[in-house]
């Protein structure tokens, strides 16, 4: 039976995992699919000085991908260049040829995915991005097919495994954010422009993509309220587990009656729900269906191997479809077509808030908050102080009672301009997911 | 665009929990797919006297399934009657009727999958059986397409609900097995004849199943090695909190060397793993790849809803592969084809262990342990006894470093012939899952 032809493009960590299990698994995959799926054509700018898995000696070598997206044996291209630039010029190509496409692209997915599966249905070709969201878990395959019956109600995501490596340290050696990037940067765990990670913007793409899957909506990822991990203390996982809470990073995409509340930002977790159990760079995501109740998966969030297997997992599905005709079979997007969404302002967003204060000692300050706080309706749950510290060197906690995010930015507004702050408040949510 | 057409046989549980999905996602169901799944027919022994989601007139209800299954205006049927009769009558009714077929039958299809399945490729028609375990959990859609890329090395789940609630209730209340199983009755929990779930025959047919997709072979469930929970007290879980575990019913399917290591048991796992926070009724499964590394899925393991989502979700694929022509695109198992694979007997796996022993007390009752153990060229870890009772009431416990299950059933058969034993011993290996 013939086999389907593979061009790859792009040979770095990603795309040298995605080749060596190309090859090393190979018979296990054609025993999966009843055919073999071999690679045709490699290209990377260094194609030709790189160590590459033994390929036949009929493979293409190239450092010029348009030899690949418009290569008469190749059936379908892996895009693992990763950007916004020449990558969306070699999906487009291999549109133009005709050839499935299979990315890894998280960014350029999440700006223009949609435009692009459009072109895909229209050139009746296949598109698949598995890889583009939290690689080592396949749960762009469980959005698309696997509850597909179900209607998403809310998820909730740990996405970036920079982020979590960087909180679970801060947690578990009570060391600065600061100290442990740099030991991150070091070990190669974080990027040397680390902004991409710590200030939320990786996770917000990739929640873009998990909320057009879960609710069918194409969603701009600027649209997304998005706060990073750098003002995460040492003392605030001490407070929040006094609360029986920690902190992670968490994506949210939540259903309200009014349209879809979108946020990125550090949130505190019950302790004893399985999400707070993600440590490190794992990744995880939490469903809640309207029918299907709570799922929850979890795994690698990258990696050369990780994401590798999404790559190759895609490639095999493409290829079937290939095989059987049928590109336009399953939306990338688990939807026939998304629909224009604005989500809601966070500001209408509901919780239960952590709010962290540093001051100048003196009289009467938790009367004069409360009063604030009071003011804006909002009420107070817990005050909190760990002993034996004066309250210059450490803040103090106080905890609010279910209430919006515009009371809650009212009131900081309010409190910031106090003379005794040292520091304007940190507010976080209390999110009560599984 | 032609609907695709879907006949319900059983209405149940999960028969209804299906019907109300497929009435109330309806829009969101024709969105995904880009046309609708309408009912056509649906089938019980009282389905005049049923409540039933308002469908229209022109749905066939019967209590004959042979309409159903013949009836030209149906395109896929979902069989949601159970067990190993008649279930298998309309399965093959329907395969001869050339109907794709959707089941949540986890007994029939664990026992004679591989075979309906070669009559499906026959008859080219779709066999889909989401539902057959963990309701809740997408996990056959994850193994058969979202990870299919990798090669799974060892896959562990917690595969019976009721069983996980009983260990949990024990756990939390101290309660003895009985007790909360009867509980479990009352409430509707735990089946009137608990012996499929509570001795593990339940998760061994899922296991089978679970580990044919993993690994690519045909696994009788007979052949796995099966132990239930009876003899698991609320003692065994404060040791296995003094060793910084916990206990549950793991069934667990792992590659060696020789061959594939198969068993349902209860088992000691660490308390800081993902696993061990699978609490209640909930199913988990954790997937080792050669790849990807570890992966995590948890959710609901029953219920007519979340069951009904993998029905609905189910119906949602095989409609697609009816409209592309393309039945036999994917296995339900995986692989296009199972090997016949005898599992390799329990005896020959190795892990650490944890015995416990009741006993009249006496002098030199460790000694003797010791030296049986030793003779089995056993080493002790650790020996445990909580603090303040006498031995007759409260066991003991000792651990051992990792060894063979021969090697500790010859010394449990030895040490039963002690005099001083007031019953067998009872031994659960101690796993070292994600």
């Amino acid at each position: 039976m013939r086999s389907v032809r593979v061009g790859i493009i792009g040979l770095g960590n990603v795309g040298s995992g995605t080749l060596s299990i190309l090859t090393e698994n190979a018979e296990q995959i054609a025993g999966k699919l009843g055919f073999r799926l071999s690679v045709r054509a490699v290209c990377s700018r260094s194609v030709h000085s790189k160590e590459l898995p033994q390929l036949s000696t009929d493979v293409l070598k190239t450092s010029d991908w348009r030899e690949v997206v418009s290569h008469p044996e190749v059936d379908v291209v892996a895009e693992l260049v990763g950007g916004t630039g020449v990558a969306r010029e070699i999906i487009d190509g291999a549109i133009a040829h005709r050839k499935s496409v299979v990315t890894a692209n998280k960014e350029l997915m999440a700006q223009c995915g949609a435009e692009i599966w459009d072109r895909a249905i229209k050139a009746r070709i296949n598109l698949a991005m598995e890889a583009s969201v939290a690689g080592g878990i396949p749960i762009h395959a469980v959005l698309r097919e696997g509850i597909s019956g179900d209607r998403v109600r809310a998820l909730y995501g740990i996405l970036n495994g920079t982020c979590n490596y960087i909180l679970t340290e801060i947690e578990k050696r009570g060391a600065s954010f600061d100290e442990v990037l740099a030991e991150a940067q070091r070990l190669g765990y974080a990027e040397a422009d680390p902004g991409m990670d710590v200030d939320g913007f990786d996770a917000s793409s990739k929640l873009a993509l998990l909320a057009a899957l879960a609710f069918g909506h194409r969603i701009t990822p600027s649209d997304i309220y998005t706060e990073g991990i750098r003002r995460v203390t040492a003392v605030d996982f001490r407070y929040a587990h006094q609360l029986g809470h920690t902190i992670r990073l968490i994506g949210a995409a939540r259903e309200t009656s009014d349209g879809l509340l979108l946020s990125v930002r550090p949130s505190l977790i019950p302790q004893d729900t399985i999400l707070a159990g993600v440590r490190g760079s794992y990744n995880a995501v939490w469903v809640s269906g309207h029918f299907g109740g709570d799922t929850f998966y979890y795994g690698r969030g990258a990696g050369p191997h990780p994401t590798g297997v999404a790559i190759v997992s895609d490639l095999m599905r493409v290829a079937r479809e290939i095989r059987c005709g049928s590109p336009e079979r399953v939306s990338p997007f688990a939807h026939q077509r998304l629909g224009d969404h604005k989500p809601i302002p966070v500001e209408r967003s509901h919780s239960a808030y952590y709010l962290r204060f540093r001051v100048e000692d003196g009289p009467g300050i938790i009367a004069k908050l409360a009063g604030v706080l009071s003011d804006q309706k909002i009420s107070l749950d817990a005050v909190l102080q760990l002993p034996q510290q004066n309250w210059r060197d450490l803040p103090f906690v106080i905890t609010v009672e279910p209430t919006s995010e515009q009371s809650i930015r009212d009131a900081i507004a309010e409190i910031s301009k106090l003379h005794f702050l040292l520091e304007p408040p940190v507010a976080m949510p209390m999110e009560k997911p599984l």
